[in-house]
């Protein structure tokens, strides 16, 4: 049976999993904190469907525990961490609070984090900008499945970008993309209820449009030639060649700033961290205009895209951030919904773990 | 008939006819560098196609032929400038340069720059950062064309994107993509060669698939309804709402953080300035690692992304910057090839203000 949790609940009792697994208190909760917005904000599938990994990570040493990253470079406005096969969370909510305290005195200030594991919703990380009157991005390569316009290889992760600005009495514009045109998870989908890809998805190992999901799921698990397209999809026609672009940006970023693996390099292994790379950064609005006056302009872009006129048989025109914001005040008011198979699995290490289940 | 005619010509010839209209020598340069650039990288809709564009707004005095920008606010890592309807490329240029001269010394510096008019192309002014050891961004909003995921008013322009990275032996990677599907001049080509639009490009009135180019060409002009489609193109199926949220960004980071016009508001008028706004970026490589080891490995990164295998049918993989550089040594050995249409009337306007034709 599906379970509604409260939002403080099921964090409280992924904290205590991670307590138990050998975390300390505070990283357990930022972890658990992290996973939990995803599915306040209704994107489960960054969630905490995804505990099994974090737990199978940390038994298998390709997680660690404790966070053993370490500052390689720092300067008044800039970081790079070698987070040294940390779990992703406290690593990166670390940097992007040392960010934002150095973009405070500097006006602009990134950091590159390498060697690290999974960080959840990139938009997390971004929106800690949002009450400082900062601008904040957040980035991360993944292992590639992308294919380049016109190639027949992956190249490239699914690369999320984020951007999170702030605004007064609207909900913040908060961009939170991967730069692919789809996620995997979407491929999962179509083989789960037998339906075939619709073109402008994937391509198979030929480059050609790939129609079988389950075949393109095993092709690009074992690098056999095919993957997910750019955002903008096949060919040029549309833009492929744009989105194949922003991917690859992401990766500069995230990796080669930061002197990490970078492109087909990174790839899923059992037996190493995910070894992936992120970037974060905050630019203070104060540097260009007073910042009561920029969310005062925000709240009239924001309103003014909230209520566009919507097209025939479309109910509203949503902004970035704007869906997920309201999905997450539902969420505070009536609790977080998980499947029943996502529940179970989070029982069964709960009971595993004799960490206590609430009501 | 079409007229071939060498790079520096060209520059000499669009500098002498800008410095008749009462230009300056050195404003007229920089506006004819920016603008023959775009024909040699292979981009001759932001070439001097646009010359006559240039020659009415300063007829009109909407375009100032004396570059009258002031800075509003600067601090040692950004600036703040309106450009009070000046040339855009004098005044983008020189602010480009202010912001690479920053960052030599705080590492990140970014620059706003509002009531400003068509600056070429995005690309030339990132590409300024490469010489530097830089990462080099510059942004531009455009009057208001694009329609929202789900909607079907105009809200944003084509607000192009570019970022610009250097490399050591490869090409470097040069990403300069407008944030819509396609531009407003590929629905023209379809008009001109009686095609039907596919769908995804734009919606209609209704906010339906547009197929008929002239049709919503005339409408997106008048503003009844209807517009280009964002990057994704239609609905969420393709990441049509990741687009829009790219389209909004730019405009936030050109408009919003200057106090400048923004969304709809950017119009065209035969009565104004184009009353754009600019946004621009330069991030020290040093700050993160050598400068060289990072060369390096964009040299890596780039070799792998050009010699990927491509896909059935297909010559080659392009990387962002690939194409149009190649573009440029073919321009700078065989002369740029203007149509006899453009040259025409290039021609006519030397005539007209006694400026010498070369040969």
């Amino acid at each position: 049976m599906a379970k509604r949790i409260t939002q403080g609940s099921l964090i409280g009792l992924i904290r205590d999993i991670f307590i138990a697994k050998g975390m300390n208190r505070i990283d357990a909760e930022l972890t658990a904190d992290v996973l939990v917005a995803a599915d306040a904000r209704g994107i489960p599938s960054h969630g905490v469907a995804r505990l099994w990994r974090y737990l199978a990570g940390i038994d298998k040493g390709v997680m660690k525990s404790e966070d053993a990253s370490v500052v390689l470079k720092e300067t008044d406005s800039s970081l790079l961490v070698d987070a040294r096969g940390s779990m992703g969370p406290p690593v990166s909510f670390r940097t992007m609070k040392s960010i934002l305290d150095k973009a405070e005195k500097t006006g602009f200030s990134f950091a590159s984090v390498k060697d690290s594991n999974h960080f959840g919703i990139a938009g997390y990380y971004a929106m800690m900008a949002l009450e400082r009157d900062m601008i904040g991005i957040a980035m991360t390569n993944t292992a590639a499945l992308g294919v380049p316009t016109f190639g027949r290889e992956v190249m490239f992760g699914t690369n999320p970008l984020a951007v999170a600005v702030p605004s007064g009495k609207e909900i913040p514009f908060v961009l939170d993309m991967a730069t692919t045109v789809i996620p995997r998870g979407k491929i999962e989908v179509c083989e789960r209820e037998g339906k075939e890809l619709p073109a402008g998805w994937a391509v198979n190992e030929k480059g050609l449009t790939a129609t079988n999901p389950g075949d393109i799921l095993k092709k690009m698990l074992n690098r056999e030639g095919g993957g997910i397209l750019p955002l903008g999809g096949e060919s040029e026609e549309f833009g492929g060649h744009k989105g194949f672009g922003l991917a690859v940006m992401v990766d500069i970023f995230c990796a080669l700033l930061g002197g990490a693996d970078f492109g087909p390099a990174v790839a899923d292994s059992q037996a190493t961290s995910a070894r992936v790379s992120h970037f974060f950064g905050a630019l203070k609005i104060s540097r260009f205009r007073n910042p009561d006056e920029f969310k005062a302009d925000m709240d009239i872009l924001l309103s003014q895209l909230k209520n566009a006129s919507p097209a025939d048989g479309r109910e509203r025109v949503y902004y970035a951030g704007l869906k997920e914001a309201e999905n997450e005040r539902q969420s505070a008011a009536d609790g977080i919904l998980l499947s029943e198979k996502v529940w179970n699995s989070i029982r069964d290490f709960a009971k595993e773990l004799n960490v206590a289940i609430p009501e």
